[in-house]
């Protein structure tokens, strides 16, 4: 998948790169300043390299992505994810401008995205909540975000024309391989590239091994990863992809886009904070109680969900009242002058949200569980020093991601009830 | 649409295209046999030319689409269905040769197809059902059609890179637009293309538009028919797409085919043994009671679903017993050395159905409403000659095609259940 003409930029060449194109360096300063620019490479991810380029004008980030995986420089990874960052930043920014960073500049031979700098104090999600912070703007910003790019991205806001043009350009085949395996597949069986914590979780690891309900419902997620084809999704958003202050949250890192499950970027975060939670379990200290924050925790996973719902609904509400639905609910079956439009239009909606709830906690099950049995563990766990109390932490978060996953119904269709029973952990 | 180097044959201009192919020709005779050839024009459905070619050596079909439908010319459509129907005939061949006739040729520019004539004693199925006609061998051909294709090209057959490529090659976006419009949306407002039975129905027509519950139920079947992209489904299975006499069976006219929710073809098939077994009750007379064909319909409706389940079933544990199953199911998991393979195996077949059935008896339903309410007809009906006796059995169809769109639950899962209720209507 080696694209012609690719080479790997690194401090020195950023800045060459930069320079030559004045309507980017400019973010920096003038090309003749170059000597006077400090460049970073700060990517903590486990893919591509990105690096923070500073100077007297300002700043911005340079992005590029290698023929394969930073971390596993074996594991080859197709570069056309750097088109599906940029052509998902655009989108995202056309629905949701407040919360993503802006594209500056795209280069399809080099892999590489340009884009604005967050600077301090802007801090990635997952390692400020892993030290104990709390965001209380959070579940809103990210509701916001959720329910403006599912909805104008899904048949609720597109014709059928639109929305299928936008689908076949997110084809993110290798990516979307990618999670098939380490989310669906490798967490149920002793794939090689797993691990978990050791002996301490060695029962549940192979619990889950012989769990014929855990299989069935992670294969009918899989199903849905696959086949549902609902909206252009995020497709990795997870604390891990949000930069945010006390104020501001931004979504990065959207080279996992593809068209998929409303329910599947949902649960991806419903389980991130879950995660935060549980985790925190393990790492508070009678000297420093992590009890507020974990409070804010499960009040921020109910607060995101009802008010993705309700921003969701009034988009949905206010498309067909406005005379321009997508393809699903034309006004001529739904509109306020159809015969028991808006009676007809609440009972679809009442269907979606009732349908959509168990996916969203399935997913979030499945989530939990790959995060902890799967090759990709995360730091809330991995910070928790002693092994015992983390696999105690990990024990815990994988019997309630199991009832997440196969006893969905069991919390009768309510986020209150997850987060009770959450919380009941304890 | 038009497309370059386009031009509508004829009967005369057929056997010179004929002619100046030699490998095609010879299905007819040699070129200098040219003016003994007899060429009629049959074509009996709304779209397209079907030409048969006769001659010393033998027989052909050629089949062309014009840039319109053939009853509408004002109704434009793409000409590149010629394409899908030949795709779609050769990946069908590939799993089913013995219910398909061979494609010979297929010519872009021109959109026309060359196939397998299918003689006498061949009829169309549909208007062999109205004239009383049974086939016993029927559900069991359909069924196999049915299994074989829609397994082989799902994700239980494939791995995920090449079902996705051949998702790619079937986007059929026009078809599908004309499916969504006329099945999903035309028949539950006042469309100006609809007609019904007037002013019999007048009342049920009206009903159906004010139908919160039928409403949100077709919504909720509209969006499985554009969103879920299960297996390449012929797309428009139908008794008027069926060739048969007693001991064979071809499914024709494959030009609606596109990915997505299995159901749709099943359901369709439903549908149709349905319309012929209630139209029947107006087409029979004292003198020619339908009894036995009307038995024979339900039976066979029954049949087809059983031994569809049963071959689908066979494919899928096969697959997965000979360590070459689609990304679906994996072997790690599910084969049967896998920890609790064989037993998770039936736990994700057994959900599978039960989540299928309740989707097929919707499509049905909406299907059968279509054909009452919406633009197209069907001779089943229509050949009622008496307007009341007509309007009584679309009357009673309605209303049981109803009871399969919004309480599919009340058959209890069970297509027998589904059947007596139809004989208990007359
Ligand atoms: N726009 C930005 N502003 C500031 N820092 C950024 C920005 N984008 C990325 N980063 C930093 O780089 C890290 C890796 O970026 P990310 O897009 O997540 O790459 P990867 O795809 O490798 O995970 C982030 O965790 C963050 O620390
Ligand atoms: N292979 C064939 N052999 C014999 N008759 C055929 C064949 N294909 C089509 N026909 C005849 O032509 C009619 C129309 O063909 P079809 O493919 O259904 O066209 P359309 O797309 O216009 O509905 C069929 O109903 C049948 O009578
Ligand atoms: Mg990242
Ligand atoms: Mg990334
Ligand atoms: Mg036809
Ligand atoms: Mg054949
Ligand atoms: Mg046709």
């Amino acid at each position: 998948s080696k694209i012609p003409g690719f080479r790997a930029l690194d401090t020195e060449t950023v800045k060459d790169y930069l320079a030559e194109r004045p309507d980017l360096g400019g973010h920096v300063g003038p090309s003749d300043s170059k000597d006077a620019w400090t460049v970073r490479e700060v990517g903590d991810g486990n893919i591509n390299f990105v690096y923070i380029v500073e100077g007297p004008s300002g700043a911005l980030v340079l992005k590029q992505g290698l023929p394969y995986i930073r971390i596993a420089h074996d594991w080859p990874l197709t570069q056309e994810r750097a088109r599906f960052e940029a052509e998902a930043l655009r989108e995202e920014a056309r629905h949701c401008p407040e919360h993503v960073p802006e594209l500056y500049h795209y280069d399809g031979a080099l892999c590489l995205l340009v884009m604005q700098y967050l600077p301090p104090p802007h801090l990635v999600l997952r390692p400020a909540l892993t030290a104990g912070r709390s965001f209380p703007k959070l579940p809103c910003h990210i509701a916001h975000f959720m329910a403006t790019t599912l909805f104008n991205t899904s048949l609720l806001a597109l014709d059928s024309k639109a929305w299928r043009e936008l689908v076949g350009r997110f084809e993110n085949v290798d990516i979307c391989r990618l999670t098939e395996q380490v989310i669906f597949t490798d967490p149920y069986y002793s794939a090689p590239v797993n691990r978990h914590t050791s002996p301490q979780l060695d029962d549940l690891a192979h619990a889950f091994q012989h769990d014929v309900e855990a299989k069935a419902a992670i294969t009918a997620l899989k199903a849905k990863f696959l086949q549902q084809r609902q909206a252009l999704l995020h497709g990795d958003l997870h604390t891990g992809s949000l930069m945010v202050t006390e104020d501001t949250t931004y979504v990065i890192d959207a080279e996992f886009a593809f068209a998929g499950p409303i329910a599947f970027d949902v649960g991806k975060m419903v389980a991130n904070l879950l995660i935060a939670f549980f985790a925190g379990a393990g790492l508070q200290t009678p000297e420093a109680p992590r009890t507020r924050q974990r409070q804010w925790l499960l009040q921020a996973t109910v607060e995101m969900w009802a008010s993705f719902v309700a921003e969701f609904k009034e988009l949905w509400t206010a498309s067909v009242k406005g005379g321009k639905p997508g393809d699903l609910c034309p006004s001529a079956l739904f509109g306020e002058e159809a015969p028991a439009g808006p009676a007809s239009l609440q009972a679809v909606q009442e269907d979606f949200f009732q349908g959509l709830l168990p996916d969203v906690l399935g997913f979030a099950g499945a989530v939990i569980i790959r995060r902890i049995l799967g090759i990709a563990h995360v730091v809330d766990y991995e910070n928790i020093q002693d092994a015992d109390s983390r696999a105690a932490a990990e024990r815990q978060s994988l019997q309630f991601a199991r009832r997440l996953l196969v006893e969905t119904s069991s919390f009768g269709g309510s986020v209150e009830a997850v987060v009770k029973a959450a919380a009941a952990c304890d």
